[in-house]
């Protein structure tokens, strides 16, 4: 089979590679509007050769869309235009907005709305690694506004990646992902800010940084590019989320301040409650 | 040498299992206010026996106060007035207080205030284990109220543990310790309970949860017994650092609320800034 993976970073290198070492993909195709990342993408073998969109869709069984969702959303009606039997789908972290913008196209049926959940704080094609997605979960949303056969083949793909599948429709995919996985990056980038804001005065705090500032911090190292689209198209979202939280850490803050330490430690026994849900 | 360890948990048994192992603790006797751990620090060979309070402390050339920062705070004196040679090293996560307690004690030269900047959500002699404290930082502070071959002794012990040492004063370190500790505990503690407020309405949520979300909610499995007292003792750093928190979460929350994506971008830049400290 024949896949073109638009988008040559993190997530459409992590799957080339998957999907050439399982013989799935006998041929894979890139496109990325960086020519360093398309470069790179060949020099690290996560493609076989480079083409331009038109000729790529063409020669392609499977389309992977795996570009910023900004750019993901602009370019999937391009692509369906091009699309007569190819199966095109998407790994974008919303779906709402990218399945509105192609609920009238004739080839709606084509495209299969997911959502893969892995990913690293890392981005571009040297972030791509082997044995990405194993054992999480991929998001097919709005399965009934695709075909059959289309389903039917990413589907495969993703039992090929290891993933167990998760069916829902694509606002509700957008809901939780600000709960699971939008307000920690939000966080994570405050926490950050934060804590950089203090270190102008006081370098030396650095070296007492251990295992449980690392692993809250990790995701402030996220790109740019790739979040802020995320945020604006999950906008409504992540700001209820966003406001939940402020609430429960002024919660934490007002304990403090009245020296309300039953409360306290009311709080975090319920959050302990983490525990029936994290291993 | 002979070693008494108060509070065989987390940090006192994989202490003991480290300082067995390089033939540093010939014997090591332990002291647990709960009956069930000590009987579990036996089975799992974290001590050798187990004995009252004084008897330990008599019989041993360290004492090592591992227990929760209140109940070490309380136990301090009490030890320190049946030192005579012996060496008292805590490993508390505040050291102000602690510091302040035995200012004016007869024997406070005997006592050296640590933090070994490592540890784990997980508490209890169960969650002991090898090669904890390897590469981390190990805090020792107002060195010069403690005698200098106690100083030496415990400099020895996280030497053999691996850590590097970091010297500083105890009001220092609790700035310190609420910006690369306490506060991510917080924010953890308030991202699961943020989480925990919407399982209510819906399970599938946490379905989609992967290494992202639990790598910023992981520390709220944390143990109130442990956090309530480090946030009383060092609540106006806490509180400092807690503010400036939400202050930062605002300001994210006012470009998504005003649209501003191209300061949302620039916030997000700046947090990316935490590259330079994490490798």
């Amino acid at each position: 089979m024949t896949i073109s993976i638009i988008g040559i970073g993190l997530i459409g290198g992590s799957m080339s590679l998957a999907l050439k070492e399982k013989g799935f993909a006998d041929r894979v195709i890139g496109i990325d509007a960086n020519p360093v990342h398309c470069k790179k993408a060949l020099e690290l073998g996560l493609v076989d050769e480079i083409k331009e969109l038109k000729e790529a869709v063409l020669a392609s069984d499977l389309v992977i869309l795996a570009t910023p969702i900004n750019a993901a959303e602009a370019l999937l009606p391009v692509v369906l235009d091009l699309c007569d039997k190819q199966v095109v789908m998407d790994v974008g972290s919303t779906k709402k907005t990218i399945c509105e913008s192609v609920a009238n196209h004739t080839h709606r049926g084509r495209f299969v709305a997911t959502h893969p959940m892995w990913g690293t704080e890392y981005s571009g094609p040297e972030a791509a690694v082997k044995g990405a997605f194993e054992d999480k979960a991929a998001v097919i949303c709005s399965k009934e506004d695709s075909d059959a056969d289309a389903v039917a083949l990413v589907e495969q793909v993703y039992d090929l990646l290891g993933m167990h599948l998760v069916y829902m429709n694509a606002e509700a995919h957008d809901v939780h992902v600000a709960y699971v996985s939008h307000i920690s990056h939000i966080t994570s980038f405050a926490l950050a800010n934060t804590v950089l804001e203090k270190e102008r005065e006081e370098d030396a705090i650095f070296e007492l940084a251990s295992g449980g500032f690392e692993s809250t911090v990790r995701l402030a190292k996220s790109n740019p590019a790739m979040w802020v689209p995320i945020f604006m198209q999950n906008r409504d979202n992540v700001l209820d989320v966003l406001n939940e939280h402020i609430a429960q850490l002024r919660k934490f803050k007002a304990c403090l301040e009245k020296e309300n330490y039953d409360y306290l430690k009311e709080l975090i026994e319920n959050a302990n409650g983490i525990k029936r849900i994290l291993k």
